[in-house]
């Protein structure tokens, strides 16, 4: 996620006319010969090792956290605790009650905040935000999500080390619920608002895989699918989906809102396109429209290229970063902040609580 | 659904060759002057007005029933007892003690017997069951499968009476799960095996309507929307998801399976396809494939046009009957036979269960 | 095609209030034995072997032609020349010389009479017409349309005899042109009005092929492909494309049309979908709508099921019968009557004429 | 393109392992002002309004012309002279002549040079070619191509001036045909060799405009539309289109080529999926695959993001920019050279001949 964050903070002030300049002024990890690699390839001016000389430099603004999961608390509270601005990778903690922590530690500080969900800013989803805010969609009834990968089917995949700490429940807290499934109700809980109570399942269909750490064979704790059914606060009922054993599906991540006037559908393999329904159109005539969201009227796209002309992955962290920036600049944080990332926390818990409990769960509210 | 059927054996004979030819004997209905319509329109060569007088008639060999759920099992039992070959349409009783009943009777008969469970006979659908069963897909891990209207979204519509019977719990039992879950979870045991157990959520969006009958507002007691998590007996996890109130959708009925080796998906709305993504496939060059499913290797298919001309709904009826008339002339039932339907009605009752109650049910097995 | 028409005959009453029945009087075909089967399966109540028999009958009102193309003219002026009515599979001659003569004997005759090109009665082609009627779409500035099949790829495919009188020139009159593109040319026509000039290639990609009446290598003489450029009458670009070598497709018809204020596209392979863009729509909304062309108000679907549940390939020749029936009952023809297909014959033979001279070709009118 | 062309070089060190860096030592421009902000928002170290001026600092070693086709060959001509390394915007040239001018005098200078046909490196095409290169198509049989754009419908577009000399014939040189088709036919050339003869038409629908420059309506000179016949040298034949006119499309760049064993299908507005299609997969089981080309084994894609996760438009560029670095840095050209570019230039003035004489006219070859 290093590239993705300084892409992000490179671009941002190219495409988008920024109150402040971000400046990439130092870089931190554990590893220095990969690290200075890094930041030479992205122009970093400086580096450290450990991130609390980060956090003790005055030359340092905001502190950005894209470490594994179980760090997040520390650092974020260390950084709040010296006055930095924080951004903060998802999830934005372990659990609850640790996410719980953060945010009275981040808001007692009044420092800009936001957290790295990143699909918000996809600009067909922020386009789907704003038509359900003009009250297009009207009464809600349905909300389905779903994120589908096939990367650890193979049973010889090791769990834990470099870019497989995401198999391994000490650093990643959960499996998908976590990694995927908070993607998508980070999305929900802004478009559709809170949901109220779950119902979840969930499963590890490899029980056993060689942790790269200690080269043995140890069970996975991690879920490797989850399932839930939910009820929202407007009354919509909703499935969740996530699972990496889906063959097939690369970054399946699709999202589809029914209301009584209008229909969404969303799709992250094709990310620039919108799917639209709108039975207010003649009736013969009616039928999904596939918008292609490149025009200069749709969100953040006259800041790219001519229409037809698609962007990509990155460029929702670009978006993160303008906005964050021309938050930050007033003083204010950008969703979504600390508490918004800790509804979502708080759904994931119960989601994990209900598939272990086999029972409906209530929903704590940030 | 009488359109349907007469057409199906109609055209059977004219596309498949048969070992005995159906002959429209004799029609039933309640109303006269549209019973003598039908009969003329389709070349019945007779008619009754009363159930019982068919089933005593020595020359009519099958009965067909096509009426609202509530009669099946008085019409089917007695059927049975007087001989006659008995088809059936869905769902096969208002629950599953009914359907147990019906389930002794006719096989105590012993009269080859079938249940209308027509989306089987999609060409695309039997071809989905072929590969699974040669293997293709090897371990299964997911099961995904929903049924999306758009229908009763509207307050104005009335419940009861011709049309609309499907909206009144007394004549149909239940909404969506009697109606679509059912063809949902069919097709789910045929290709998957039998599901061990469910956690179900139902909703009745709008909470009285007009009824037909009456002409009085009364409370709607059918579910107008459904959603199960699912766990199949093959280890397989599932979501079932069904709705009269997704607006765009007229009847989205999708599945999708993904197996450790091959993954498929299908949608009725474009019944003539295959979805299917083979990871054996050389590495790049892996995708999702469109299959047309309208060659003469395809299941049914040499039996109808040249490649690339599809067929469409009625089609399935019109197999239906090859089928059933290819298997009776044998002494054999046709699948779903009742006994096949009675585990679908079981699903359907934990699933009604588990609604009302709010906890995982176990499904109790034909 | 026997099957197709009487399939059409025998469903058309089922489906559609008529103001006659049609009878299936009689059938005739060469091959006694295989023509017997023919009328059994489908209940023809006699048939002949010698057509012009047939013509003689008092009890025969309507010709229907489905022989290769060089003795539709013969059969048809008899037919004519008798009182019958006449429907004649396309292309209507095998050029447009021959074509005057029929329609000069079928307007003296003064007989109801109709050309097969079925597309046109595609749901969603209809519907297209009804649009393009209404004023929907504006000025015209582009037509496309392409045919493309790969059947013929095979170097030991054979020409000649039953099923491939399509590859061999002396039965078929052209190749690709008179099978494929002359459905373009129908529907083209109709929707979009009378092409002035053509600019045409043609191509035979394989050289011999045994044929199957010799057992000998023979020069190939159709055109394996064609495509030409076109301008029409109104002033919009037009190119039409066929071949029988473009591997992975089986027949796949698509047509687009591009108006100032809005734009169409359709697809054999998905025939019950309309791709409709309309600039009217709301900027940031314009998208492409896939209209599921299965609602009750849309061009003959009131007449087959529920929304959302497809028809197929046969259908059109239904619909084309039920038009026929209504319009000879008033003593008038249907379209495309041969006098409208002699307009595509024209067309044929620019084109055919062109790619000869490599020259741009007025087109003649009928 | 400035944009693009700045942000191709700032990102591709950041993606690519790059033998030298690029760096950012002047920008040219005529409006002193808007120039300065782009180089501030850039980071260019310095700036000139005069080109003269940077062809002759001796600190510049490679000179990028990204001017209206004009004032390319003036530009690249004296680049060459100056010893300069030279990327030129597309098309070449406003001819065949003047390209040869500008061919010979960069040979003559022996330095590396490459054309800005940016469409060859999206990560699809480049995977197309190279499915080619390898045989799997076996024999071409067809080859199509379009680009659709709807952007200059309204008579109320002014030709000429900042974001409009596209419309002017004097600095444009055609209309489409240099614009949209040279991108086209740069990838034919590429993928399917050179093109033998074409038979072209082309048409302007807006016969005046209001020129920006004078205020007056002058008459229109560019061509709208376009669209030609081609024979490939190696047999195959293929259409070509390309319109402004094309309501619903606003970059639509389709290509298609089949082959006796395999086909493929890309399109710009979704440019990260490859449609192929193999005829060698098991009978029942081909269909269209769409490969999403965003996998670790996809050309270029491992240097970006993980799989499913899509790059977009201006990716091309940086690509390009990576593999003429990459080439310079050991003397060589990058693809597609001036002299590969000039190619594409001939094909262009024989389209515009075939249209203007009506006759189908030999291509020139470089």
């Amino acid at each position: 996620m290093g590239r993705t964050h300084a892409n992000g903070f490179r671009k941002a002030s190219n495409f988008f006319n920024l109150p402040m300049q971000p400046v990439l002024k130092a870089a931190c990890g554990r590893d220095e010969k990969k690290l200075k690699d890094y930041c030479e390839k992205w122009g970093w001016e400086s580096h450290e090792t450990d991130w609390r000389k980060l956090v003790e430099r005055k030359d340092i603004d905001v502190i950005d956290i894209c470490t594994p999961n179980d760090s997040h608390a520390e650092i974020a509270i260390a950084a709040a605790r010296a006055g930095k601005m924080v951004m903060c990778e998802k999830p934005l903690a372990m659990n609850g009650p640790q996410g719980e922590e953060m945010v009275r530690e981040i808001e007692k500080a009044g420092v800009p905040n936001m957290v790295w969900y990143n699909y918000r800013r996809v600009p067909a989803v922020t386009y789907a935000k704003q038509l359900i805010d003009e009250g297009r969609l009207g009464r809600i009834f349905h909300y389905r999500a779903k994120f589908l990968q096939d990367w650890t089917i193979s049973a010889d995949l090791p769990q834990g080390g470099a870019g497989l700490w995401r198999l391994d429940a000490a650093a990643a807290g959960s499996g998908v619920t976590g990694d995927l499934l908070a993607h998508c109700i980070d999305t929900a809980l802004w478009l559709n608002g809170n949901i109220e109570s779950v119902s979840a399942m969930t499963e590890t269909f490899i029980k056993e895989r060689v942790h790269t750490g200690t080269g043995q064979k140890q069970e996975v704790k991690i879920d490797d699918a989850c399932a839930f059914l939910a009820r929202f606060n407007n009354g919509s009922l909703a499935t969740f989906k996530s699972t990496r054993y889906a063959r097939g599906h690369k970054a399946l991540y699709t999202l589809e809102i029914n209301g009584e006037k209008a229909s969404i559908f969303w799709d992250l393999h094709d990310l620039h396109r919108l799917q639209y329904f709108d039975h207010r159109d003649e009736g013969p005539l009616r039928g999904w429209r596939s918008i292609h969201v490149t025009d200069g009227d749709h969100p953040y796209m006259g800041n790219w290229w001519v229409p037809g002309l698609q962007i990509g992955y990155e460029h929702t962290f670009v978006h993160q970063v303008a906005d964050f920036i021309t938050a930050a600049a007033e003083g204010r944080s950008a969703s979504p902040t600390f508490r918004d990332a800790l509804e979502t926390q708080y759904v994931c818990d119960a989601v994990l609580a209900s598939a272990a409990s086999g029972a409906w769960t209530q929903v704590k509210h940030a």
